[in-house]
């Protein structure tokens, strides 16, 4: 089971204190030395509106390159694509574009429908697929919309049906409202448009059941930041991804390869929690450790 | 799916703060405000080994009685069935007694072999069963051992098969190791003995998955406490027990019916919370909040 850390991504783009870009790139560094090979480090968004992405090019300049290691950037339009295609031999290796599965949400985020949102990205794809890009989608709110409620099963099909050719697609729980058999019944509706990937925050303690319900159901990849990163614990509605440490152990344990070292895992997330100002982060086996005679 | 309420005996016992008898009574009436029928309110242990628990005969004989609500006390030894029968009218309906898996956790938990435990569990489940206790033994550590590592499932079965007669078997991850994987491997090693409840500590954040696994294997009833107290989560290997608010709203909204409340539950869990002294509990849904449209 392949775990992608989103941590230098998703989890630091929700945290107040905005970091220097050698703290994230160390970030980086320390997520390869615990054993992951697929990284989310940047987002090409507008710096006022996401200062702590504001150097996405800086940190693709200086995290170390291998041929084992694979860099994901997020993509929220053209002009985040030619951001991309840039860099040059610092590219990333990936585009992920996000897009909301309820009007509502998609609105107050990107300030368009979720229809026009998925035909920027068909675009987008085209292009980023032509230039040697994997391309992969995420929709986002695909457990439940903070604003209307439940989503229907049926409309993310129908988002997923209208996407165009995919590398990967990655149901995310953004708000972490979903269970177990919404994993289940997402992916028997979406099966065979693309290799699955999915996203849980575990703000209402199911991410890591839902973690179980995606490998029973055949997902390939999972989302988690180191630390678990993301969202304060100590404030209402705390957001946080899964926490790589902690799913790692419960892959690793349940006898699922994952190739991450969780006591590695566990001292990154505690140093990211600390670079961060965090009291305590929301990941466990920093504190509670590693269980005796487990496998990686 | 049953949801039995232990915060107020296995929760209290392992925070610091020793609480007054008025507000463990009005903890039970929050429970049972919340939905909550059977509940686990004493321990007949010596007071000065476990002085949260000293006042038992007093909190049995101040909680409401129902013929709806059923009380669990745990007892160690005949001297405990004796302070049980004692109370007359306001004995518990449930005797619990645990048997710790592994010998060297059970010489330092309870001064004997498991064996030997399980010798005087089987004295004193015939007294107490012909005393018209329903009675449950509790295989404490059946995940996992802090001293002596894994557990086999083979150590286990042997345990069961040697219990004599139950009215229910509980499986018990004390420290919060196991996963999924064993959760079903240890219900089929001991299917048929007695109907099954799983105790699950969240010290990892396995616990959830866990109890979604129960769920999948059988299992009838599961463990859990308002606020998920009984560990703080700031002090290394934190070790409460998965919080009740928390997994009635994985399972009510996986629509399994638990007849628990959810708002009511993460209200009570909350307040037990500030009892506590605690700066937060484990639980999340008091912070994040019941997502629409969930049925009970």
């Amino acid at each position: 089971m392949e775990i992608v850390e989103v941590g230098p991504r998703d989890g630091l783009q929700n945290e107040k204190r905005v970091l220097p870009t050698a703290v994230k790139v160390e970030y980086v560094r320390r997520a390869i030395g615990a054993g992951l090979r697929r990284i989310e480090v940047a987002a090409f968004a507008r710096p006022d509106r996401v200062p702590q992405m504001a150097d996405a090019e800086d940190v693709l300049r200086a995290v170390p390159r291998s041929s084992a290691v694979r860099y994901v950037a997020l993509v929220m339009n053209e002009r985040g694509l030619e951001r991309a295609l840039a860099l040059g031999d610092a590219r990333p290796d990936e585009i992920n574009y996000v897009v909301v599965a309820s009007d509502e949400f998609s609105r107050r985020n990107q300030g368009v429908t979720t229809m026009e949102s998925l035909a920027a990205f068909r675009a987008v794809a085209q292009r980023a697929r032509d230039a040697g890009f994997f391309v992969t989608l995420t929709v986002a709110a695909a457990f439940g919309c903070p604003f209307t409620g439940e989503v229907p099963v049926s409309r993310v099909r129908q988002i997923v049906q209208q996407s165009g050719p995919l590398d990967e697609l990655c149901l995310a729980d953004t708000i972490g409202v979903g269970v177990p058999v919404q994993v289940a019944e997402l992916a028997a509706a979406v099966r065979g448009v693309a290799p699955l990937r999915a996203h849980f925050h575990n703000t209402r303690n199911t991410g890591y059941a839902n973690a179980m319900a995606a490998v029973d159901a055949g997902f390939v990849a999972l989302d988690s930041s180191l630390g678990g990163i993301g969202g304060c614990p100590f404030a209402p509605a705390a957001t946080g991804n899964v926490a790589t440490e902690d799913l790692a152990y419960l892959l690793n344990r349940s006898g699922l390869k994952t190739g991450v070292a969780v006591p590695a895992a566990a001292e990154a997330g505690a140093w990211i929690g600390a670079e961060l100002g965090l009291e305590a982060v929301a990941a466990q086996l920093g504190r509670a450790g590693d269980f005796p005679a487990v496998a990686n």
